[in-house]
């Protein structure tokens, strides 16, 4: 009986050594750690209204800046290269622009090739709704390919420190006035 | 007596298995996980001196950008909306601008309201004194609230890898030419 | 004997609650974490043309603002201060511009001091080569000193949720209108 104890009590201090050795391992040799399951995802649209001139009443975007010899009333040809426009743009829950809001989407986007579309984004999701309240900041650059990811690079309130990725698509895309991008986003760290 | 000795590594290897449950399970499927205690607070202040056509030699920042149809001497009605402003301000531990400096807090601000103040920041305090050698970065929205938190997002030196929150407050606010922002850090990742 | 295991039993459960305290102190009061061994290092080159008026074929950036008074053809004396310009540059593998590129730096830098070069840097590395699939995204001041380390805040793709810090080293800079940076990358997060 004894020895059967004895038996046990070896085979669980191997087992808190070779489980103390993988955490080690897995901890502090650099292999590369198990992707952990996400722990928050949503789906959000924003919409864009960018200022032509003559919507200043609607516009939710305008330009401030570009390259030498450009105006700021239109977007450049040559895939818009150089124009950096600030946006403050509203967040619904579906893809229609006149749903009541539940935030804002904040920030800049800079496009940064003459030959083809791509910028890189700099932006936050302001939430105050009754399901989220908080911030959550992105950055990166947006190939504007159908599906794109960017990196979701901090939060704050309800998503304190949020880390993971927000997969963009252009929902909509009308006249070089308004387009509509649908946010996936999915969160790996949630406190 | 076995037996109470055999009850006790049945007890051992239950708590075991339960707390490696438990551990599985708040890494890998996605719980909330428990927010840790934060391992460093620091208050700082910054002083912006905005440049305003007359004030070049004390200036710390400066607007480069602006909508179509505005200067970048004076900044906008309406919110300043547009205005994009470089800074590179001294850092002090004190509310007093002519404490000696810190650090320096660099980078930028952009005006993202019409009808009320918003502004997105993206900037990294430089530290370098005798307690803190190495960078923060922030950014995110500052609606310009009596307290606002932005993200921690990097750090470098002393602060490799930070992630934390900043709670930002004017401390003040002089005739559209100084202001003052307290910085309360705080951060959850230190190595 | 039996005693002999009860002692064995009690050192297990000892070294269990030792263990769990010592687990709990790292995580929730707010000690330094040891640091992580990098889990990938990398070494990678991007070449910046400037434009400079006369270079529209070659150039990789532009200048799009700068403050009141300036052009944007000319970066600005004064350390170039407040010139934002906009990048989309080559990245190679070695220090020859003319290497085939592995993907492209795209982001902004913001040059924010009068006496001496300092810069604000957002950016993103989008590698599309045989090794690497995905984005890393860099923030931080540059101060164009030798070494300067700027952070890691985010990735996606083969650099999901990347986080660490990049050494940039000034390979090469050619009459304002060209400069090459060496860019060594530390991750510390791997998935």
């Amino acid at each position: 009986m004894a020895i059967r104890v004895v038996r046990i009590v070896h085979l669980c201090l191997a087992w808190l050594l070779m489980s103390s050795i993988l955490l080690k391992t897995a901890d502090c040799l650099g292999w590369k750690k198990r992707l952990p399951k996400p722990c928050k995802n949503m789906v959000l649209y924003f919409h864009d209204i960018i200022y032509n001139g003559e919507n200043s009443d609607n516009a939710t975007s305008a330009l401030i800046a570009a390259p030498q010899g450009s105006n700021l009333t239109i977007l450049r040809e040559q895939n818009h290269f150089g124009d950096l426009a600030v946006f403050n743009d509203p967040i619904t829950l579906d893809n229609n622009l006149h749903s009541p809001p539940v935030g804002r989407a904040q920030g800049f986007y800079l496009y940064d090739m003459k030959n083809f579309f791509s910028a890189w984004l700099g932006f936050t999701f302001v939430l105050n709704c009754t399901d989220y309240r908080g911030t959550m900041t992105f950055a990166g650059s947006d190939p504007a390919l159908k599906h794109r990811d960017i990196s979701v690079v901090g939060g704050t309130g309800d998503f304190l420190m949020a880390r993971g990725i927000a997969t963009l698509s252009t929902d909509a895309l009308e006249d070089s006035v308004y387009f509509r991008l649908r946010v996936n986003i999915t969160l790996y760290d949630c406190y």
